[in-house]
């Protein structure tokens, strides 16, 4: 059976999705490559973005020695952080500025990534302020007004997706809210994917990236359909979230498929490089997906998760200070959002499930408990926070976690059905503890 | 289970893959959104190609008022031909070189896209000596040295994918050989794909055409592994013919589900405009998988059987000429290929077989011919010629077809493994008559 029946119905909605994958280039030992790619987007004078802690891993040094290999000039940026911040955008943004760059390579997470697409787009077309391009309500909202200079995203974790999306998040500390900017402009030229750049990664941090790949590809997956949002009144303006389609149901059901099969293997075993390949290729399928469809309310929720942080520490990331793996701060939601949501499409929760691995003939549960039952197990063998008191919240907090995720329009107002502030509370609830 | 296997066994070959997917909005009435996809792209200043027959179809009309009340200047060139010739692109190329046009816009099928896609080329970059960009043997294949002008391409048929690839083919009259230009540089910037152009398409041409998509997408799922063709010299320019990849192997088994169950539905009812629909879609998915795989045997041997046609028409072509529709000329050769290539790769001739919906469990025969079995059923449903008898070749014929075959390497080589001359003449044997 086809993947997708969510063509043209004709509903009264938008009649009409675009899609587009990035330029990709895949495979062990890909980054070595990448002077030649440079050399053909017509660069001759690089900033390479990268962390502290990345700049001292091979990665930077093989793609630095392969653009100089190629006569191109490179100057290192090492000073990106991990869940950027407007101050540290603008920092990246006056080395942007100073360097008369002719093009842009990150080298590192989606931090590093992100950072190296703002830091493009500021350099390249300067606003009159900082907020012109970042998201309403916190910012402005403006559009890109035109491309930006060539951008090659070397993700040096998966998960992300960053290489192929045109978004940027940060933290807006002036008014303590994470935000980001969203424009199709802002997708690199092209992504160099390579999964050599696994091979150190912890398995703890492979157990929660691979489910925020699950989270992406699912909740894309089981997003509004792309014909109940409204036609945009500029059509060659849709949102990066236009809602589940066809193209994006084919990519997300294949990064379920692969998480399901690879997921486990890989944490249960730390030099099955084969079963981290496929979990790369699966974030990157599932990167396409929900660069067109869009997340949902599990990621809407994640955010409050993160940004309310008080003591938790996990291990595998940096000790310096509190921090909910963004991994983790998805996935505590996933299952009780099934619980709630699956009703609204009943048979695309059963496809999730399915691609995933459960067993689903004969099962007499509704389609969303099938999904979260077959997810919290899976969390259980690869070592996920049991819920929100896993992660340090009570259900004291659950107002204020419901207060800081509610104004996340843009993920909330794409799902399914519209729901009420009441029925995040609710979800919010549902997540605190699963065994 | 997953889709695809082909990940990087390192087995001496090509370690990575390069895709992308370039960008389209798909839905009906989408063509009607031209004017401000072109604003999107800067163009003020527009030529738009077509044919003489399609320039009297809405399409046109449609297109010329959207980019007319968006303030862009259009002028019409309504002389690209069906089967373009090098002296059809030539006389494209005059056009584009005189007008000083800033955006390329095309309306109409493959043809048309093709010689849109040379004449923005040519006038951008203009070469030496028209073979310069010409493949290799008949031209000298150098690189195309920098990006094009924007090209927006709206096809009005289905099938060629043309929208989404960077090939251009053309007869080249004075070596009276079909060739063409091909490299990533030729793609459009965007593709409109709108199924209400299919309302008019004839029934014969939908389900040719639907038998083009199938080709392609089987082709690329049973092409050589992309990790068994030696590494390029220069990895910013793999071919575009790399071979099956994971990324080609999902666009590609989702083409040949909705071709399965939507072809004989959309020749059974021409008012089936769902059925229409989901077969653009799928050429658009097929196209997108062959853009990076390639194509193999059928299409070479296609090329022949084209080329040498004699006297056949077919109905709901147009009658002034002999012609050998595109899709007929691959599909007749098909079923004879699966069935000789099939022991090659003889589990994704299953997995194609049950794809199109065949059933394949505790069927007793060969992988190759379940899928061949499973074709020529279709083929007799949809009333697709019975083999090449069917248009007008005879046994004494093969050794002329497969004089003019061979020479394709740029599909042959491509196949899943190297083949002779002698087989090539033994799979036109046995193409002759199906039932």
């Amino acid at each position: 059976m086809a993947v997708s029946d969510y063509f043209s119905p004709r509903d009264g909605g938008d009649t009409a999705f675009t899609f587009e994958a990035t330029k990709e280039t895949f495979g062990a030992g890909a980054l070595a490559e990448i002077g030649s790619h440079a050399r053909f987007l017509g660069m001759g004078r690089v900033a390479l973005y990268t962390d502290p802690r990345v700049a001292k891993l091979p990665a930077v040094e093989i793609a630095t020695r392969s653009l100089r290999d190629k006569g191109i000039n490179v100057t290192l940026y090492d000073r990106c952080v991990v869940e950027p911040t407007g101050a540290s955008f603008k920092a990246a943004i006056r080395f942007a500025e100073e360097g008369d760059f002719d093009g842009f390579v990150s080298v590192g997470g989606g931090s590093v990534m992100d950072t190296c697409k703002a830091a493009n787009l500021y350099a390249t077309h300067p606003p009159a302020d900082f907020l012109d391009y970042v998201n309403a309500p916190i910012g402005k909202g403006r559009h890109v007004p035109g491309p930006l200079r060539p951008h090659i995203a070397c993700p040096t974790t998966f998960g992300t997706a960053s290489e192929c999306t045109g978004i940027a998040i940060f933290d807006f500390e002036e008014m303590n809210a994470k935000t980001g900017i969203a424009s199709p402009r802002l997708k690199p030229s092209m992504g160099i994917v390579d999964p050599e750049a696994l091979a150190t990664l912890p398995v703890t941090v492979v157990a929660a990236n691979g489910m925020d790949v699950f989270s992406h590809a699912v909740e894309s997956l089981t997003a509004r359909p792309h014909t109940h949002r409204p036609a945009p009144e500029d059509p060659a303006l849709r949102p990066l979230s236009q809602g589940a389609n066809p193209y994006s149901d084919i990519n997300c059901i294949e990064a379920i498929r692969l998480i399901g099969e690879n997921l486990e293997r890989a944490v249960a075993d730390p030099a099955d490089s084969e079963a981290r390949e496929r979990l790369m290729f699966a974030g990157m399928l599932a990167g396409i997906g929900f660069g067109t469809a869009g997340c949902t309310i599990p990621h809407g929720m994640s955010y409050a998760v993160a940004g309310l942080v008080r003591d938790y520490h996990a291990e595998g990331w940096p000790p310096d200070h509190p921090l909910v793996p963004h991994g983790y701060a998805v996935i505590v939601n996933s299952p009780s959002v099934f619980r709630h949501m699956g009703p609204a499409c009943p048979e695309r929760h059963l496809r999730a499930a399915r691609a995933l691995g459960a067993q689903t003939e004969g099962v007499n549960k509704a389609p969303g408990d099938i999904l979260a039952d077959k997810v919290i197990a899976m969390m259980r063998t690869i070592g996920i926070p049991n819920g929100l008191t896993d992660v340090g919240y009570t259900a004291a907090d659950v107002p204020a976690l419901t207060e800081k995720a509610w104004p996340q329009k843009r993920v909330i107002d794409n799902a399914a059905r519209p729901i009420t502030r009441d029925e995040l509370a609710h979800m919010f609830e549902g997540a605190l503890r699963y065994w």
